[in-house]
């Protein structure tokens, strides 16, 4: 680090084989030093785990030319810690985290950890950014996304962001051509209608896997989902401050 | 479930065996029909991580005498859905999670399994409640908590939450006569300094420790942190809409 370039961090939820973090690397690091510290295999759906009951595993790799990396046993909110403390010693100017390979739009945001990277950033006190793409597939097309993470980056280089805010950006799946331009939003209301699916094991004992339906009931037109349909970037400004400020008058009319 | 009182749902993230879901079962088991779902070990510091990359287990087990109780492989908010889809067939009418063995005020709420759980209670439209008690240690006293929640489900129960409102419930460690009441409180602006306890392994290969030191920069008198500190119970409503709404404005200045 003997540049004066910005120095940004880039990590993801998928593992630090995906595709998406190879485009995301590709997207920032022309704006200036890039170091990669990110999970060692999938870790979506963490949320925001950090690992405290085990210890953590840091390893220089050598997967992107001519940048910095390293891989951990650890969350995506861990990397972040150890990027910052073990890796690069100061804070970067930037956190970007994905692009994730499906979407954190509207509740997924609670469940994310790619997300949960760009909230460790912002709580560090460093501009961040979660980048995510409406495909699941491992080998979706990530040209139109990189476009726009470089574009998202860049500008939050130039600006910052407000204190204790950082941004959950969301890209339709097509050409980049047909995306029609980028959106502030606000999260949607919506939620996960579980289904486990009940199987048996090899000895006869129950499992279950995991499943849910998306379920979006706000018809917004102001809204992350919305957005998207409409073939819209959604920008939702995200904050790690979880009071519902508007409920406190409510609840001090108790009789505690 | 044959009578008409209420359901009530009790999870943690210390795991099923820990003292403070005792603690909890006793103190709202006269509520109404109380039933057990929670984690077969320890899930602190999971966040809001579900488990989608392995199956789950769900087995009933024989802990609190009269109480039907199942543990999972899950973590808190498996917990949640698994108790509503494949244990009760129905939203019970108040999740409760806890007694939390420590602190889940201010920014701990994001780390929290035991938040994590209420907040997956919130999002599927239940009133829900978190508690958590100032004291780390395994055979902490829980008798003044064990008050504090009977009485908060009470009230959660009687008069309902804001739609998309959760509390977040910490109490102070002290003779249940040394409270000195409630207070309705906003989350205090803090962060851990982290430090990692770097160490060798018997083959020579290095890993660490993630630990740290909470560190408040929030002087507000009206905060989760100030309530604590004088001997009040916090109560923290909470939401999880994570837009920044008050960030809107500014990013719509912003020329895409």
């Amino acid at each position: 680090m003997t540049s004066d370039r910005p120095i940004i961090l880039v990590t993801n939820d998928d593992g630090i084989t995906a595709p998406g973090i190879a485009a995301l690397v590709n997207a920032v690091k022309h704006l200036g030093e890039v170091v990669v510290v990110a999970p060692d295999s999938p870790q979506s759906g963490m949320g925001h785990a950090i690992t405290i009951s085990e210890p953590l595993r840091l390893d220089k790799v050598d997967i992107f030319k001519g940048i910095i990396c390293y891989q951990t046993s650890g969350t995506p909110a861990d990397c972040v810690k150890l990027a910052v403390s073990k890796v690069l010693h100061r804070k970067p100017d930037l956190v970007v985290s994905g692009i994730n390979h499906g979407s954190n739009a509207s509740i997924n945001v609670i469940y994310s950890g790619t997300m949960s990277a760009a909230v460790e950033g912002a709580i560090e006190g460093i501009p961040s950014i979660g980048f995510s793409l409406l495909n699941y597939a491992h080998d979706a097309d990530m040209e139109a996304a990189g476009k726009v993470a470089h574009k998202m980056a860049k500008m939050v280089l130039e600006k910052g962001l407000p204190e204790g805010v950082l941004l959950n950006v969301n890209i339709p799946y097509c050409d980049f051509e047909n995306i029609k331009g980028y959106k502030v939003c606000r999260q949607a209301r919506a939620k996960y209608n579980e289904e486990f699916d009940e199987r048996k094991d090899p000895h006869g004992r129950n499992y279950f896997w995991l499943r849910g339906d998306f379920a979006n009931f706000d018809h917004g037109d102001d809204t992350d989902v919305f957005a998207l349909k409409n073939n819209f970037v959604s920008i939702v400004p995200t904050q790690f401050d979880l009071t519902a400020h508007h409920a406190i008058g409510t609840l001090n009319t108790w009789n505690f």
